[in-house]
């Protein structure tokens, strides 16, 4: 049988660790082959270099549990105890000096919990190495986001077929959420973005139910549905009506820019050579001032991801990696444009997962 | 004017620490009034004791911070500067000695960002003392609330009119979600669950796209949508087609349970108590080995906050609480029954905020 934690040994080993520590999200899922949810409750997987794993589990969770065939010892525990007697176990258990988290997923409690339980305890952030471990996608991993995708680019078309003149932006997050568990989402891979007019132009918008898109208005979709524990993330932005011609400039501006980055990426390219000359299309242009943000992240069971596609970061390129390509423009008081495309290294360059049309789109007339 | 942060100064006062800090998350949207992402961003308040605030915003949020009427010191950063200046500049300004943090909520990076900006500083966990702050309710709270109940109610009275025989679990998850954000949920609480079968047996189930409802099954809905931010938390158990003696026994059971915590919530009644009245009819039951978990929990902004509803929890009622009322019955192989309400805390006694009948029901004939 082969040892499903051996890349997660691997992790502690060069980290210099005595163990790694997953709590429920993207890595614990991909360890266990099956999500678990956490909330107020400590749930914890202890994997040590050598020997059989541990793990401290609510007790409400024990039937689900035990369907995954996690061998090694468990430490469960009820709400009406308490964990702290669990974490006790786990120390005698193992008597770790050093340990690895996910630290940009576990929180202080479980922190605290873990060195309560084991006073002198070396907590090491992890993350990087940890989630690493999913930065080179397989091909059952793209499948999967392939999916998320096709579901999502098909409930963007079913949305703007219903956009009109009028609509609140409130109301077009919900025919495009609609839409998206229509299509097949099993959940949604974020709050979307549908964000109208002025409001374009902040990155990360709340829709709103008092404003209606008017005629001239740039709408912002950025949004994405999962499947298989993948999760989708796409940004396009159309005009309402007609497009001024700063508009159309700022539209054409981004596009190449997004174009740009389709074009260099390959393996051996560097996130900071692929920033770059995403960027670099932007700051030659004359919206510079426009310029809010890095061109994107990777993107697979989490929505953000390694690799960083920024400026410093001179990480290589290899096939199997997924990002997204995401350069904007944005004037507050003005309008935002963005446009998203999740991008797959590939043997010789890179394919675009997305494929819903980059060209200036006028919908709602 | 008013000290927007009066009541988190004295949460900070009361815990001997020179400060409290918030993160994104519920307790954050009620202090600034506005919600925050945050993913792999350090975002953060800082409030001292005495004195203006601080906060380190992620530079890609100043816009819609700058919207929020913050009176205090700001460190912002860029992606491609990383934090750790904007927490070296904190330290600076702030040279704190000890801070309560949100120990179900801040997550290790910035614990350790901290700690590395200010070596020897004490971090506590305050999730206790700051969530607490949210635990009575406003008339504002309540009404937003209702809001968000009352249109998962009206959701789950249209799901329930379009289940069939030979659905799929999923695909009447599916219908769910639709009819949520059909009534006006901003989001969804939480992943619902919808399970029937034997699958209704494991408390947190995942919907099956391989499992079709076939006549006999329980088919039990957990679910919620948002409104105002406040998340409603609604479970109900119906049966398909008829339900077997047995079914009918357990169903009457859990239903004298939770009827029994409606009847002793009151101000003055501790948690304690009423997980005592509920889970001991089903302990005096025939059905006492299919309890799983205990009573209930507070619900708010968030699903999952103050007072837990279970024994050795001495912490009295007070008016304007909201918790939920959830016993279950579970037995893996055969089938689970909960039923769950969200009561308020009234002057006099408790008032249930849901409605939805709760007498045994028979659907998709």
């Amino acid at each position: 049988m082969t040892d499903r934690f051996a890349d997660l040994r691997q992790v502690a080993s060069t980290l210099g660790v005595d163990a790694v520590a997953l709590v429920p999200g993207p890595n614990f899922t991909r360890a266990m082959g099956q999500s678990f949810m956490s909330h107020e409750r400590p749930f914890l997987v202890v994997i040590p270099v050598d020997g059989p794993p541990a793990a401290i589990v609510p007790n409400l969770e024990l039937q689900s549990w035990s369907q995954i065939g996690f061998d090694g010892e468990v430490f469960d525990w009820r709400d009406q105890d308490g964990y702290s007697a669990a974490f006790t176990a786990l120390a005698r258990h193992f008597p770790l000096q050093s340990l690895a988290v996910e630290g940009q997923v576990m929180r202080v409690f479980v922190h605290h919990a873990l060195t309560s339980a084991l006073p002198g305890l070396r907590v090491i952030d992890g993350e990087a190495a940890i989630s690493g471990l999913r930065t080179i996608k397989t091909a059952d991993d793209i499948a999967r986001l392939q999916t998320a995708i096709d579901l999502s680019e098909r409930a963007l078309a079913r949305t703007l077929d219903q956009v009109r003149i009028g609509q609140t932006e409130k109301h077009i997050e919900t025919l495009l959420v609609q839409a998206l568990f229509a299509e097949g989402a099993e959940d949604l891979s974020f709050g979307p973005i549908v964000a109208a007019g002025d409001g374009s132009a902040r990155p990360h918008a709340h829709a709103r139910a008092d404003y209606a898109v008017a005629s001239g208005d740039a709408l912002l979709f950025d949004f994405g549905g999962r499947a298989g524990g993948f999760a989708a993330d796409i940004t396009r932005t159309v005009f309402i009506g007609h497009a001024s011609d700063r508009g159309q400039a700022v539209y054409e501006t981004v596009l190449q820019a997004n174009l740009a980055g389709q074009a260099i990426a390959a393996p051996g390219v560097t996130a900071h050579q692929i920033d770059d000359a995403v960027t670099g299309v932007l700051e030659r242009s004359p919206f510079a001032d426009r310029i809010r943000h890095k061109t994107g992240h990777g993107l697979g069971r989490d929505v953000h991801e390694a690799p960083q596609i920024m400026r410093g970061n001179h990480t290589a390129m290899q096939p199997g990696m997924v990002f997204t390509d995401e350069p904007g423009l944005y004037k507050i008081g003005d309008f935002g444009v963005r446009i998203e495309d999740d991008l797959l290294i590939t043997e010789t360059g890179c394919r675009s997962l997305t494929s819903f049309p980059r060209d200036l789109t006028i919908v709602g007339r």
